[in-house]
Protein backbone atom coordinates (compact mmCIF):
# COMPACT_ATOMS: atom_id res chain seq x y z
CA UNK A 1 0.00 0.00 0.00
CA UNK A 2 1.41 3.49 -1.22
CA UNK A 3 1.77 6.38 1.27
CA UNK A 4 -1.14 8.41 1.11
CA UNK A 5 -0.17 11.83 -0.64
CA UNK A 6 -0.74 14.14 2.08
CA UNK A 7 1.72 12.28 4.60
CA UNK A 8 4.70 12.60 1.93
CA UNK A 9 4.02 15.96 1.76
CA UNK A 10 3.68 17.09 5.16
CA UNK A 11 6.96 15.76 6.00
CA UNK A 12 9.09 17.74 2.95
CA UNK A 13 7.08 20.71 4.05
CA UNK A 14 7.99 20.28 7.34
CA UNK A 15 11.73 19.61 6.25
CA UNK A 16 11.33 22.60 4.15
CA UNK A 17 10.61 24.99 7.01
CA UNK A 18 12.64 23.43 9.31
CA UNK A 19 15.76 22.02 7.45
CA UNK A 20 15.43 24.46 5.10
CA UNK A 21 15.89 21.21 2.38
CA UNK A 22 13.45 22.50 -0.27
CA UNK A 23 14.26 19.37 -2.74
CA UNK A 24 11.57 17.21 -1.66
CA UNK A 25 9.18 19.81 -1.36
CA UNK A 26 9.62 21.10 -4.75
CA UNK A 27 9.39 17.33 -6.06
CA UNK A 28 5.52 16.88 -4.56
CA UNK A 29 4.40 20.43 -6.27
CA UNK A 30 2.57 20.40 -9.52
CA UNK A 31 3.41 23.31 -12.38
CA UNK A 32 -0.17 24.73 -11.58
CA UNK A 33 -0.23 24.83 -8.22
CA UNK A 34 -3.23 26.86 -6.21
CA UNK A 35 -2.12 27.88 -2.77
CA UNK A 36 -3.82 30.05 0.16
CA UNK A 37 -3.49 30.42 3.46
CA UNK A 38 -6.02 33.21 4.55
CA UNK A 39 -4.89 35.62 6.99
CA UNK A 40 -3.19 39.35 7.87
CA UNK A 41 -1.10 39.62 5.25
CA UNK A 42 0.19 43.22 6.08
CA UNK A 43 1.16 41.89 9.40
CA UNK A 44 2.31 38.21 7.79
CA UNK A 45 3.70 38.55 3.94
CA UNK A 46 3.61 34.89 3.76
CA UNK A 47 0.12 34.14 4.59
CA UNK A 48 -2.25 34.70 1.24
CA UNK A 49 -2.79 33.38 -1.87
CA UNK A 50 0.13 31.77 -4.49
CA UNK A 51 -0.36 30.64 -7.88
CA UNK A 52 2.71 27.55 -9.17
CA UNK A 53 5.43 25.99 -7.73
CA UNK A 54 8.05 28.64 -7.87
CA UNK A 55 5.60 30.86 -6.19
CA UNK A 56 4.66 27.90 -3.21
CA UNK A 57 8.40 27.47 -2.62
CA UNK A 58 9.22 31.02 -2.34
CA UNK A 59 6.76 31.91 0.33
CA UNK A 60 7.77 28.00 1.88
CA UNK A 61 11.30 29.91 1.77
CA UNK A 62 9.87 32.69 3.28
CA UNK A 63 7.91 30.93 5.94
CA UNK A 64 11.42 29.11 7.05
CA UNK A 65 12.70 32.39 7.69
CA UNK A 66 10.19 33.27 10.22
CA UNK A 67 9.08 30.36 11.95
CA UNK A 68 10.49 27.10 13.38
CA UNK A 69 7.93 24.32 14.09
CA UNK A 70 8.69 22.42 17.29
CA UNK A 71 5.83 20.21 17.41
CA UNK A 72 2.27 19.75 15.49
CA UNK A 73 -0.69 17.24 16.01
CA UNK A 74 -3.43 16.68 13.54
CA UNK A 75 -6.59 16.29 15.94
CA UNK A 76 -9.09 15.47 13.15
CA UNK A 77 -7.84 13.88 9.95
CA UNK A 78 -9.74 13.01 7.01
CA UNK A 79 -8.41 11.21 3.40
CA UNK A 80 -9.62 10.72 0.41
CA UNK A 81 -8.36 9.35 -2.50
CA UNK A 82 -6.28 12.34 -4.45
CA UNK A 83 -6.93 14.53 -1.31
CA UNK A 84 -6.44 15.33 2.21
CA UNK A 85 -7.68 17.40 5.21
CA UNK A 86 -6.48 17.79 8.84
CA UNK A 87 -7.32 20.22 11.77
CA UNK A 88 -3.62 20.72 13.30
CA UNK A 89 -2.36 22.14 16.05
CA UNK A 90 1.17 23.10 15.92
CA UNK A 91 4.21 24.70 18.35
CA UNK A 92 6.28 27.14 16.52
CA UNK A 93 8.96 29.42 17.74
CA UNK A 94 8.26 32.87 15.94
CA UNK A 95 12.03 33.56 14.61
CA UNK A 96 12.57 37.19 14.70
CA UNK A 97 11.39 37.74 18.53
CA UNK A 98 11.94 34.23 20.08
CA UNK A 99 8.14 33.71 21.24
CA UNK A 100 6.57 30.44 21.42
CA UNK A 101 3.57 30.30 19.53
CA UNK A 102 0.72 27.99 19.84
CA UNK A 103 -1.50 27.88 16.59
CA UNK A 104 -4.51 26.02 15.21
CA UNK A 105 -5.07 25.58 11.66
CA UNK A 106 -7.16 23.15 8.91
CA UNK A 107 -6.09 22.38 5.86
CA UNK A 108 -7.35 21.12 2.59
CA UNK A 109 -5.33 19.64 0.43
CA UNK A 110 -5.62 18.35 -2.99
CA UNK A 111 -3.59 15.99 -4.92
CA UNK A 112 -3.21 14.39 -8.62
CA UNK A 113 -0.70 11.65 -9.87
CA UNK A 114 0.58 12.51 -6.01
CA UNK A 115 1.41 16.06 -6.47
CA UNK A 116 -0.07 18.75 -4.46
CA UNK A 117 -2.51 20.61 -7.26
CA UNK A 118 -4.62 22.77 -3.85
CA UNK A 119 -4.12 23.86 -0.95
CA UNK A 120 -6.16 26.17 1.63
CA UNK A 121 -5.58 26.88 4.89
CA UNK A 122 -7.64 28.27 7.31
CA UNK A 123 -5.95 29.93 10.82
CA UNK A 124 -7.05 30.79 14.08
CA UNK A 125 -5.73 34.56 12.95
CA UNK A 126 -6.58 36.65 15.78
CA UNK A 127 -4.86 34.03 18.48
CA UNK A 128 -1.81 33.88 16.01
CA UNK A 129 -2.00 37.58 15.71
CA UNK A 130 -1.54 38.21 19.34
CA UNK A 131 0.92 35.56 20.40
CA UNK A 132 2.71 37.24 17.91
CA UNK A 133 2.49 40.93 19.57
CA UNK A 134 3.14 39.30 22.75
CA UNK A 135 -0.35 40.71 24.31
CA UNK A 136 -3.65 40.69 24.34
CA UNK A 137 -5.90 43.26 21.76
CA UNK A 138 -8.35 44.43 23.50
CA UNK A 139 -11.92 43.83 22.54
CA UNK A 140 -15.35 44.99 23.22
CA UNK A 141 -17.80 42.18 24.00
CA UNK A 142 -20.37 42.25 21.44
CA UNK A 143 -23.22 39.74 22.87
CA UNK B 1 -29.28 6.37 -1.46
CA UNK B 2 -29.24 8.09 2.29
CA UNK B 3 -28.85 12.03 1.97
CA UNK B 4 -25.07 12.26 4.07
CA UNK B 5 -25.41 13.66 7.85
CA UNK B 6 -23.69 16.70 7.23
CA UNK B 7 -25.89 17.80 5.01
CA UNK B 8 -29.14 16.80 7.12
CA UNK B 9 -26.96 19.00 9.93
CA UNK B 10 -26.28 21.58 7.87
CA UNK B 11 -30.14 22.20 7.10
CA UNK B 12 -30.94 22.27 10.91
CA UNK B 13 -28.31 24.26 11.85
CA UNK B 14 -29.23 27.01 9.51
CA UNK B 15 -32.87 26.93 10.07
CA UNK B 16 -32.16 26.77 14.13
CA UNK B 17 -30.46 30.09 13.10
CA UNK B 18 -32.33 31.88 10.80
CA UNK B 19 -35.67 30.39 11.42
CA UNK B 20 -35.40 30.05 15.48
CA UNK B 21 -36.87 26.74 14.88
CA UNK B 22 -33.99 24.11 16.64
CA UNK B 23 -36.66 21.29 17.22
CA UNK B 24 -34.86 19.66 13.58
CA UNK B 25 -31.37 20.81 15.16
CA UNK B 26 -31.92 18.94 18.72
CA UNK B 27 -32.86 15.63 16.74
CA UNK B 28 -29.78 15.36 14.82
CA UNK B 29 -27.75 16.10 17.79
CA UNK B 30 -25.82 13.10 20.49
CA UNK B 31 -26.42 13.75 24.08
CA UNK B 32 -22.71 13.99 24.55
CA UNK B 33 -21.84 15.91 21.34
CA UNK B 34 -18.23 17.89 22.09
CA UNK B 35 -18.29 21.11 20.26
CA UNK B 36 -15.90 24.09 19.90
CA UNK B 37 -15.22 26.83 17.33
CA UNK B 38 -12.19 28.14 17.95
CA UNK B 39 -12.36 32.22 18.42
CA UNK B 40 -11.68 35.09 21.06
CA UNK B 41 -14.57 34.41 23.81
CA UNK B 42 -14.06 37.77 25.62
CA UNK B 43 -15.93 39.38 22.29
CA UNK B 44 -17.80 36.49 21.57
CA UNK B 45 -19.05 34.65 24.12
CA UNK B 46 -20.87 32.58 21.52
CA UNK B 47 -17.86 30.51 20.86
CA UNK B 48 -15.84 28.18 22.41
CA UNK B 49 -15.95 24.73 23.50
CA UNK B 50 -19.46 23.18 24.84
CA UNK B 51 -20.66 19.83 25.77
CA UNK B 52 -23.83 18.11 25.27
CA UNK B 53 -26.78 18.62 23.85
CA UNK B 54 -28.10 21.44 26.04
CA UNK B 55 -25.42 23.34 25.29
CA UNK B 56 -25.15 23.08 22.21
CA UNK B 57 -28.40 23.96 21.32
CA UNK B 58 -27.75 27.14 23.80
CA UNK B 59 -24.68 27.93 22.60
CA UNK B 60 -27.31 27.88 18.77
CA UNK B 61 -29.82 29.93 20.39
CA UNK B 62 -27.44 32.45 21.36
CA UNK B 63 -25.66 32.56 17.99
CA UNK B 64 -29.09 32.93 16.46
CA UNK B 65 -29.31 36.04 18.83
CA UNK B 66 -26.41 37.35 17.49
CA UNK B 67 -26.03 36.82 13.41
CA UNK B 68 -28.55 36.27 10.07
CA UNK B 69 -26.63 33.87 7.45
CA UNK B 70 -27.44 35.48 4.08
CA UNK B 71 -25.17 32.94 2.03
CA UNK B 72 -22.84 30.27 2.16
CA UNK B 73 -20.53 28.53 -0.29
CA UNK B 74 -18.76 25.40 0.29
CA UNK B 75 -15.54 26.20 -1.70
CA UNK B 76 -14.01 22.14 -0.24
CA UNK B 77 -15.32 19.32 1.07
CA UNK B 78 -14.54 15.95 2.15
CA UNK B 79 -16.69 13.19 2.97
CA UNK B 80 -16.44 10.09 4.97
CA UNK B 81 -19.02 7.36 5.97
CA UNK B 82 -19.47 9.21 9.38
CA UNK B 83 -17.53 12.50 8.91
CA UNK B 84 -17.64 14.95 7.40
CA UNK B 85 -15.24 18.21 6.56
CA UNK B 86 -15.74 21.43 4.78
CA UNK B 87 -14.17 24.92 4.27
CA UNK B 88 -16.68 27.58 3.97
CA UNK B 89 -17.76 31.35 3.10
CA UNK B 90 -19.82 32.79 4.79
CA UNK B 91 -22.35 36.17 4.21
CA UNK B 92 -23.97 37.11 7.51
CA UNK B 93 -25.00 40.19 9.09
CA UNK B 94 -24.48 41.29 12.59
CA UNK B 95 -27.63 41.77 14.10
CA UNK B 96 -27.13 44.47 16.69
CA UNK B 97 -25.16 46.71 14.20
CA UNK B 98 -26.30 45.44 10.88
CA UNK B 99 -23.03 45.03 9.68
CA UNK B 100 -22.70 42.73 6.94
CA UNK B 101 -19.66 39.86 7.50
CA UNK B 102 -17.92 37.87 5.72
CA UNK B 103 -16.63 35.10 7.09
CA UNK B 104 -14.31 32.56 5.88
CA UNK B 105 -14.45 28.75 8.61
CA UNK B 106 -13.04 25.38 8.68
CA UNK B 107 -15.46 22.86 10.30
CA UNK B 108 -14.90 18.99 11.07
CA UNK B 109 -18.40 16.48 12.04
CA UNK B 110 -18.51 13.52 13.15
CA UNK B 111 -21.43 11.51 13.66
CA UNK B 112 -22.86 8.23 14.89
CA UNK B 113 -26.12 6.90 14.00
CA UNK B 114 -26.91 10.03 12.48
CA UNK B 115 -26.45 12.21 15.77
CA UNK B 116 -23.28 14.94 15.53
CA UNK B 117 -20.96 13.60 18.37
CA UNK B 118 -18.50 16.18 17.56
CA UNK B 119 -17.84 19.04 15.64
CA UNK B 120 -14.78 21.57 15.37
CA UNK B 121 -14.70 24.72 13.62
CA UNK B 122 -11.58 27.17 12.80
CA UNK B 123 -12.44 30.61 11.80
CA UNK B 124 -10.31 32.92 10.47
CA UNK B 125 -11.18 35.15 13.53
CA UNK B 126 -8.93 38.58 13.04
CA UNK B 127 -10.77 38.79 9.92
CA UNK B 128 -13.67 38.21 12.15
CA UNK B 129 -12.45 40.74 14.45
CA UNK B 130 -11.95 43.80 11.71
CA UNK B 131 -15.23 43.41 10.51
CA UNK B 132 -17.05 43.42 13.61
CA UNK B 133 -15.14 45.84 14.62
CA UNK B 134 -15.94 48.10 11.53
CA UNK B 135 -12.02 49.38 11.22
CA UNK B 136 -8.80 48.06 10.69
CA UNK B 137 -6.99 47.32 13.71
CA UNK B 138 -3.36 48.68 13.20
CA UNK B 139 -0.71 45.51 12.96
CA UNK B 140 2.85 45.67 12.68
CA UNK B 141 4.46 44.22 9.76
CA UNK B 142 6.80 41.25 11.33
CA UNK B 143 8.33 39.70 8.23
Amino acid sequence: MTEHSLWCFSRALHRAINERQPDDLAALIDDNVEWAVYGPIDMFPFLGARRGRAAVLDVCKQIADNIRVHRFERETVMLGVDSGASMMRYSLTALDSNRPISLRLAQFAQFKAGLLTSMRVVVDTFDLVEQTLGRPIHLPKIA
